[in-house]
């Protein structure tokens, strides 16, 4: 029997990075892998009261069929969630969804087709390349420096592209892979140029409530007054990811034509997890798992930077970020992370590679490092295993 | 500011189902509508447990992100479930999903592009109609009789086509929307055709667990030894739809096609779901569900065949299901059951159209009942008004 598929199924691949953390498991190595919250940080006990009073009170509701937009307890609270880090929202600004990949997914089929034209920042999000190419689109990627995406690069690539592209996305704060926030300054020319150009802008912010040094800057949703930007959130970096809870934040009839496309994916997203975490942050908790995420983290990456200064040889690059789960290392050109990566599991020690960031595969000197998971003392000595690696190479 | 969106996001149109249903909240009103499970059968207290002992027992990988083909105990019980109704699966050949409309989905995505001709039942399952269409392919109906899909229209459709399709869509077990169960031989019939012509069969099975009334089915993907056969399975009607939780049963080589995709789509089901249904069933817990929901929907099946019989007028016709959750109505051929909806909710009843369950819109006489959510007197009343509306249109 020869079963025969789509034209898009080809395109997809599997994740690289998929297959080489299965490196990992090996016994005794210290992984900077895969961006999972420390499981100390789960909230256990309170969200199994909170599930029993869930069930108690409204079970009819949070295991029956839930509307597509989401619960309108989950919308109100995600609402109110947004408030406390600046961000104004309308209940028909929001559509839950099952995950922020889900978000990537359903502005993938609204907005792409075969060859369709899109911005990115080089390095970005593998998840967000994955969604977008299965479509086989033309990505054109803008270079970053620390202060993000490079907005005289941007404005000369618009100046030169025959066909306005769908969309410019931005992971503004604490970016993965490279934990790089864009500033405010940056945050208002890229309005003014996705303006200028008429081109919307999807700002992914998945860490933004993760920060550790400085003040919280305004969103791009905010900054813009909710016009011309699609804002992808999520939970499974600020509280856990195991109930895959994200939403889309955008103008009402954006949201309208999310909510139609996603009746055909998955009707809707489970009402028992919308509940749970509805009561979570309606009953304060959300801020205090917040503020114990931002204690945990803190020294980690505080760990981590100490441990680069102190180990890595000359040569060797990273950005210094003030919140989030990554750090991004660049080597010396002629070094390659993925011909090195099973030195470094010889070593004890993992990485992401960086070039699948890449939507062109270049940065193939540069790796991610996340700190969320690893202990203050794995940190330490992964990175000191780490650096003897590279040495050892140099 | 000017959005601009796919052409797959154009073939997309808003449930016409969905719209209407809104009349239904009217006060007193008794809905056959939607195919909601009755919350009375909701285990709450029984789900509150087992979610405070995964909690405590393994809260790190229920809170985690979790493997995209599912949670190893997840799959384990899903196999051993299925086994407990004669379907033999192996680990591989298993890919847990968020409900099996995102199973749907992923068959759209993998098998489906403009123009794919693909063959399905008239009347066939509105959710299924709105994945596929979402691909503007171009579908072939087969009528159906009181045994299922007319194996002698397949043949002769099959011999005909000139571009073989990439699958046979069916329900084999209490079709929605018509309640009708395949027999046994047109089981066999289906298999030997979709070989004779080399076409995959794609075996949508939500309702063969409820089962009132005789044997039990062998399913197609068992008559076929596993070979050249989809099968798409949840827990939705059985238990409760609020968790989304499905799976798809295949071959090894399209399951782990099926993962891929799925990565891209939201990396992962909830893994905190998976391992409380996963407890739920290894605890025997699914298959006390499963009696009480026959229990419970056995004698609401009789009484709103009984109330067809005593107070429909001459001229209506009715399916007679031996399980599942639907009844099929024909109406006399110029009464058009959209046109006389609004008629029906002043009679203070509601049923769902038939024609959005036909691929290509026929079927305007033809209605879909539902009597698994109101209770037996609701469903005797609710007939009767009915009844009276059709006999006064009459």
């Amino acid at each position: 029997m020869t079963y025969s598929f789509s034209n898009l199924s080809k395109n997809i691949k599997r994740s690289e990075i998929r297959e080489i953390l299965k490196w990992t498991r090996k016994p005794g190595l210290i992984s900077f892998g895969g961006g999972l919250p420390d499981s100390d940080l789960f909230p256990l006990k309170e969200i199994a009261d909170i599930t029993a009073e869930v069930l108690e009170t409204k079970g009819y509701l949070a295991l029956q069929y839930g509307q597509t937009q989401g619960e309108p307890e989950m919308i109100e609270a995600l609402c109110y969630h947004m408030s406390e880090f600046g961000d104004k929202a309308d209940y028909d600004n929001v559509c839950v969804v099952s995950s922020s990949q889900q978000g990537l997914d359903l502005l993938s089929m609204l907005m792409l087709d075969e060859g369709t034209p899109i911005i990115v920042e080089m390095p970005t999000y593998l998840g967000a390349l994955q969604a977008f190419s299965r479509h086989n689109v033309n990505m054109t990627g803008i270079p970053m420096d620390n202060d993000g995406m490079r907005m005289d690069l941007l404005d000369e690539t618009l100046s030169k592209m025959e066909e306005k592209p769908k969309f410019i996305y931005t992971i503004p704060d604490f970016q993965n892979p490279t934990g790089i926030t864009m500033s405010v300054e940056r945050r208002k020319e890229l309005i003014a140029i996705a303006n200028k150009y008429d081109v919307p802008i999807v700002e992914d912010s998945p860490y933004r409530e993760l920060r550790y040094v400085g003040e919280t800057l305004p969103s791009i949703w905010e900054l813009s007054g909710g016009k011309n930007v699609i804002m992808l959130k999520t939970f499974s970096k600020i509280l856990f990811p195991g109930m895959r809870m994200g939403w889309i934040v955008a103008e009402e009839e954006i949201i309208e034509k999310f909510v139609v496309l996603k009746q055909s994916v998955d009707l809707c997203t489970p009402s028992f997890n919308q509940l749970i975490l509805a009561n979570y942050i309606k009953k304060g908790m959300m801020k205090k798992t917040i503020e114990a995420a931002k204690k945990c983290y803190e020294p980690k990456k505080d760990a981590m930077l100490e441990s680069l200064k102190k180990f890595m040889p000359e040569g060797v690059k990273w950005s210094e970020p003030e919140g989030g789960m990554f750090l991004w290392v660049e080597l010396p050109e002629h070094i390659d992370t993925k011909e090195i990566f099973m030195t470094a599991i010889e070593h004890d020690v993992a990485y992401v590679i960086g070039a699948p960031f890449h939507h062109d595969g270049r940065g193939k000197n540069t790796m991610r490092l996340s700190y969320s998971f690893p202990s203050v003392e794995q940190i330490h000595d992964g990175v000191e295993r780490l650096a003897k690696m590279v040495k050892s190479i140099l």
